[in-house]
């Protein structure tokens, strides 16, 4: 098939880079405006193409989230609809300084866009998008698209979660198409057929009013720097099983099939260790590689602060200290049962003498998992194999993007979600990047899904 | 008495802000130029009291060192001389942002003096050497009095320390003086019959090449913010014990005399929670306050850092987290020995897939204990009862002066401290102060030590 990037190419990436130097942190608070301008390019970009209309979203319930655009352009009446979501918000940069180039200055090196967003998720929809804008142009038909860009996604997409009931009736569609998701170690297309859920709070201790002298209190003050690192330590056994009491008891094993197709595309523990300098020795130990990290939940700790941090030493006992923590959660952990039961097991752990606050609560959403059987993953293989001759595998992500449950629930679509993330574009990282041959393959499913849309039957 | 602040005080109190105003942070690399600077100051002041001699101390062992002030002042040569020591380093003042006042802009509010080093120890010993000079402006007659103020003691006292033995001949003296540490709890002054030793490091563990995406990684990666939490947690048992092995072994246990001289003027768990706003719930449960605070040692998380820190969530699993680590020895640990105990404990519980590197290890010195029956406190007994008809009683110190017993060793001097130091002056915490009152009493106790030496026979 002809490079659909080659047509336009200078066109296509001179939006690219213009989408990427907006600094759409949607967590951060003082980047609202990077977010609705962004919104407004993006709704901008949308009408360009042409049939569709598109709309920025706000809601008087959210007065502070980014604006959601929507956009739609009706297509064959008598085809699967096809409602595509992505999120234009991109993860916070810090820490700066690791960072060869600029965080959102884009620069084309070595066939790859250096960026924060330039994969996630902004440089996946925009080439999925640019992908149906091709179809569009050569005068195809198509189905009846609509999209939805939210800018909430990194934060737990709080608004478009609860705004989903009253935008349904808009939104409804057969299919529900994300593009924000990673191909197989090999580079093979991969279908995800579930995605954890996500949850994460905030965890304080405090003891001493103010910090306090080591020497003078040592033996006496209780230290929220070990009191934190104590709580954190309590969450697992010796062997790396979440020691919550309760927390297993939803999980739902997958079926042998499943785990099967799962292990064929997985990444091995050396091509693992050469990826990310390190060995696969992390979860619970005596489970494989693909049990952990698609079909068991986690509880992590993504940062751990308290006390002194500069250079040489500084002998005090800190007044606090707190750690972030998130989980994933596999079908069937109920999202808000999960955060209590972490919160009862918090509570039982206070260290003696301090006292602890739980914030930031996210009970966020559960995962999901579709059987291998559902017939949308029958087209999706077929158009895939067109774009890749060695054809689609199927994933387990043990990532999450809660508001595809959500969104699907409302609108009724099945969700379908092929992304083309490598663990080299190191998303979530300084140094983030996407290849222009993923970019290629993006655009490539947007052009083909969308087709193979438009000639089915309802 | 007459109040010796208020003979000069304007003269004083200028002189002291000057001194306060220098940003003298020993530890960092950066501020050696002030550090510098306050030292030629001092040798300077020192220098318009008559009859003293001071100049400024390098080595060329030690290039990056601030510079050692050593003064002398001969005086009657059948009394016993009074070495005096003194620290004019402070400890760094964040966090900055938790000072109602500049950290190094002297404030007097309230009667107190509110400044970084307002107490420690420039305060102290500045006022000492005030009531010398007043002594000496009397025509008087003094002991010999040396003098040595250097600027590395909050991170180690290294130079001082490696050049005690080629500095002992111009440093021998019968008493070695030192105002740094606090009066009893209830204000009675206190000479300081023990000290506990010092050592620390930094630990840090490092697990992926780069951060990681917590959910395409979780399960999966091993994560360096929970590992450090956990290497953190192994220092202890769940009585507080420290579960490092053999580290006991070389405690000493205190004498029933020592213990009641301790357990007369220690602060009680009422006293201690109004004044800190916590419970001494911390250390060994089943010991009391003395024994934790005075004669047992610690292992203390100074500091834990790892991953994000900001506001809301940020799903990483960091490549490295690390800890700061000191400890407090108590006679007759050696400290060479205690480090290497707790690096072997540190190196078993390396978690599983992540590598460890300690650094900044400093050994630091041990702790020292001086039997009751002194002489060198018989004389310092009759001398505090002038100035506090109460008298004063011991305490066995939490902190550490690690060169005192350095210099003790090296000039054969005895170790003779009380200070006047109070809970409330929150050193190595922000808004540090210290009262005129306080102030007061270290000038009369540098005059009237200095004065009973003088009529003391050798």
């Amino acid at each position: 098939m002809e490079k659909l990037l080659e047509r336009n190419r200078s066109r296509i990436l001179g939006d690219y880079f213009e989408l990427l130097r907006f600094q759409s942190v949607g967590a951060d608070p003082s980047r609202l405006g990077d977010c609705a301008n962004c919104a407004a390019w993006i709704k901008n970009h949308i009408e360009k193409i042409p049939g569709f209309k598109a709309e920025l979203f706000t809601s008087p319930r959210f007065p502070s989230a980014p604006p959601i655009v929507l956009a739609e352009r009706p297509g064959e009446p008598g085809s699967p609809s096809m409602l595509f979501y992505g999120h234009y918000d991109v993860q916070p940069e810090d820490p700066v300084e690791a960072w060869e180039t600029p965080p959102f200055e884009p620069v084309l090196k070595g066939g790859r866009v250096y960026c924060r967003g330039a994969q996630d998720d902004k440089g996946q929809w925009f080439a999925f998008l640019e992908g149906v804008r091709a179809l569009v142009e050569e005068g195809k038909k198509l189905p009846t698209v609509k999209i939805i860009l939210e800018g909430q996604e990194e934060s737990g997409s709080t608004a478009v979660s609860a705004l989903a009931g009253e935008l349904a009736p808009r939104l409804r569609a057969d299919v529900l198409a994300v593009c924000d998701t990673h191909a197989a170690a090999d580079g093979r297309p991969s279908i995800v057929a579930g995605l954890r859920g996500v949850a994460s709070c905030t965890v304080t201790l405090s003891g001493p009013a103010y910090d306090l002298h080591s020497g003078t209190h040592g033996g006496l003050a209780p230290n929220p720097a070990q009191g934190i690192a104590e709580l954190a330590a309590s969450l697992h056994d010796a062997d790396g099983r979440i020691a919550v009491e309760g927390f297993y008891d939803e999980v739902s094993a997958p079926s042998a099939e499943e785990l099967e197709a799962a292990r064929a595309d997985a990444i091995g523990e050396e091509a693992y260790a050469r990826e990310t300098g390190c060995r696969p020795v992390g979860g619970q130990a005596g489970l494989g590689m693909v049990e952990r990290n698609s079909f068991m939940p986690t509880v992590e700790v993504n940062g751990i602060h308290g006390g002194y941090g500069g250079p040489g030493a500084k002998t005090v006992i800190p007044a606090s200290a707190f750690m972030k923590l998130s989980m994933r959660l596999v079908p069937d952990q109920r999202a808000e049962r999960t955060m209590d039961l972490l919160r009862a097991h918090l509570e039982k752990h206070v260290p003696r003498g301090m006292k602890m606050e739980i914030s930031d609560v996210r009970p966020g959403a559960p995962g999901f998992r579709l059987p291998l059987s559902s017939p949308v993953f029958a087209l999706a293989r077929r158009v895939l194999a067109q774009i890749d001759p060695r054809g689609a595998g199927f994933q387990w992500d043990g990532a999450s993007i809660p508001v595809v449950s959500v969104l699907a629930k409302a609108t009724g679509a099945a969700p379908l979600l092929a992304g083309f993330g490598r663990e080299e574009d190191h998303i979530h990282s300084p140094n983030e990047s996407y290849g222009l041959d993923q970019f290629e393959c993006a655009m490539e499913w947007g052009y083909c899904l969308t087709a193979a849309l438009a000639a089915e039957s309802r």
